[in-house]
């Protein structure tokens, strides 16, 4: 398996084989657009069967990956996500089950006109062609982004995570392994096969015109190399620095419920909320119990003057504060000038991912959601339900935070293009 | 008024002065965002009637640049392209006047879904942010492409072509007019104030973050250019190396109607067929009347052997010629396998921009529109259909040759991105 080999070598080498590794990936694509979703589906339950047959293997080359790991030091944090298990390899394999099970996105009729002519035209959905996927440790994206690239008909270049090194490229031999027991071409899904981060500058220069656009799913610092270095079109990922607003209207309860779901259901993920507005009209009694119950809860409490004299345990805020993505038991914490006030702090420190509003006032909320420059804005519900799972989309492949293409949780639906399909009868123009 | 300033200068005076216009557009480009459409549309109708009031001033200013460009030799296509006369000073104000009739594309709600646990999903349509427009020498774009953008709530940073300086700065000084008197943030539509090409440059490497599409409008070396530089995304206006493939099972006198309209109506344009296809099991019936028939209608046929077999007229065809856009009364002409031989000479020749099958066999041409890669695809019409207007969009910016975002004729619509409004009653995320 020659995609399977580890290369070292000089810079020419791996732009010669990522080059290679482009084309390879082109070649493939035009098949698997056209390829009956029964196929591409076929290839998805195989994949997943494969997972499941090599599970001693997968554990095996895992447990390469974690020692390398360990001995590096790295956090316990990054052991786990790095760790598979047999509980982690079957919902791998039953998550590329779930995507088979998806609608298909190709081929959509996604609208329809009559033109005054007779002309009748279709807008359609297609592919988007080859989907580069740049990530980190967790080695369960491996499969995941191929599949929703598959499922989406799009030829994907994935390139995994050093320290997954070894778990990936036997995900990957299993997807291969899919794709070949359903006959597609088994370049549909190719895996960088070296380590070296040479590979990454020429996946972001496009591969000689081969890779349609980047998907980079990881930290700060991966996004911010993806975004500088680009050449081709990026799903920009950013952080999701996600702001709740608790209105002077808010009814307490639910605002209490709302927060606590916000803040900490999951600290780790990108709609967890990082930064407390609330109504300086309504501070009197909402900001007391809102604070008190996140304090309570176990959540450190950066706060403004205000809200530091709630309590004993909240500690100021600096101005870093209010652009910091904690992705921890941490929140940030002011009070805002009413809606229009949680608008300017939102649009000056957010970074347009998600943000919420808690309010009885029809009109307010419809100002804040309608005002609010994010990927979505939400109403009286917790803003972890920033996913595409929630949304209904099946799977996502991450939450894009540009507005270009997709925008908010990136679904299979996200990854397609469009043609027109015009039908006529002889039309011609005046 | 400074914008109407021209400079010269170094490098980095041009850099520091394209920097300042990007922050000036993205300043503006918030509360235009959120300008209701009746202020949008009063911005383009108080234009319009600046332009008409100034008639006289921008015929003097045309006159100048047309000075120069006879000076320079200018070819004399490219002086009529040039040229402004009372004719064309009245189209382009009412196309601002249309531009302003058009369904406002902001705040549509592209989709609604409704969830299990009773959240309300709208995806609701926004602007993009700030537009950049490259375009060449014919003046109304300015008009055009600044109004297209306005309507869709984007800022506008518009670079004319070099020749139509003086003509374009009086255009855009009419559009700001429009906007102060409709209260519109005169830098919504700002006009670059040099004919350095270091301009372009800049932005083309985004001015800091404050550029977030890239529309070139011009020839094939600008659109390189664009693609070759752009640190931000771009929709991509290739050239329309448009084909008709004429099937075996066509209809002559609606392949002849259709085939002349496709290539003659108009042959400057991006939709105008440039290579004929004619099914070799056909050949016998269809491919004399079709090449004597354009022969007779002054049209050069440049064509495969079978062709030249025809008509002592026919130019034998050079590899070359199969991936020319002649823009003239040219057409290559050849004889393919069937419809798949069609889809494979399209597929290997062709730029995605628009092709069309003339045939009576549904199958077939259903084969073809799925399996032919190309922004349009067309069953028994004109390729020339292959614009915004006809389409229904009103105006339209230029097609998108590209798979990303926009794709065929973008219009307003295409010129807006989407945001999710989620509206629930106190849900949290289990």
């Amino acid at each position: 398996m020659e995609s399977l080999a580890i290369v070292h070598g000089e810079a020419a080498d791996i732009s010669k084989m990522m080059l290679d590794l482009g084309r390879r990936a082109r070649a493939s694509a035009r098949t698997l657009a056209l390829a009956p979703p029964e196929q591409k589906n076929a290839a998805l339950i195989a994949a997943a069967e494969f997972l499941r047959g090599r599970k001693a293997e997968l554990i095996e080359a895992n447990a390469q990956d974690m020692a390398a790991a360990r001995a590096k030091n790295l956090a316990p944090a990054m052991l786990d996500r790095l760790l598979l298990d047999d509980k982690r390899i079957e919902s791998m394999a039953q998550s590329l089950v779930d995507i088979a099970a998806l609608p298909d996105p190709v081929g959509r009729v996604l609208e329809t006109f009559e033109r005054p002519n007779g002309l009748r035209i279709d807008r359609v959905a297609t592919p988007l062609g080859v989907i580069g996927v740049i990530f980190e440790s967790r080695p369960n994206v491996t499969a995941d982004a191929g599949a929703l690239c598959l499922k989406a008909g799009n030829a994907a270049i994935l390139r995994a995570g050093s320290e997954s090194f070894h778990s990936s490229r036997l995900i990957h031999a299993c997807l291969v392994e899919g794709l070949k027991a359903a006959g597609l071409p088994e370049d549909c899904i190719v895996l960088v096969p070296t380590r070296d981060r040479a590979a990454v500058g020429e996946m972001l220069a496009g591969l000689g015109g081969n890779v349609d656009v980047i998907v980079p799913r990881g930290g700060k610092s991966l996004v911010e190399r993806v975004q500088t270095e680009a050449r081709v079109p990026v799903f920009a990922h950013l952080e999701g620095i996600v702001h709740l607003y608790v209105d002077a209207e808010a009814d307490l309860a639910k605002a209490e419920k709302i927060l606590l779901n916000s803040k900490l259901r999951r600290t780790g993920i990108c709609g967890a909320t990082e930064t407390l507005l609330v109504d300086r009209a309504g501070a009197d009694r909402l900001l007391a119990p809102l604070v008190k119950m996140l304090l309570d809860a176990g959540c450190e409490v950066r706060g403004d003057v205000a809200t530091q004299a709630i309590d004993a345990r909240v500690k100021p805020a600096s101005e870093q504060d209010w652009s910091t993505e904690y992705l921890d038991a941490i929140i940030s914490a002011k009070l805002v000038d009413g809606v229009q006030g949680a608008i300017d702090h939102i649009e000056t420190h957010g970074s347009h991912h998600t943000d919420g509003i808690v309010t009885e006032n029809r009109a307010k909320a419809e100002k804040f959601q309608r005002e609010v420059d994010s990927a979505i804005v939400i109403h009286n519900a917790s803003t972890q339900f920033a996913d595409g799972g929630e949304f209904g989309f099946g799977a996502e492949i991450g939450i894009a935070t540009g507005r270009m293409h997709a925008r908010g949780p990136v679904g299979v639906a996200q990854l397609t293009s469009f043609k027109y399909v015009v039908r006529g009868d002889g039309q011609t123009r005046a």
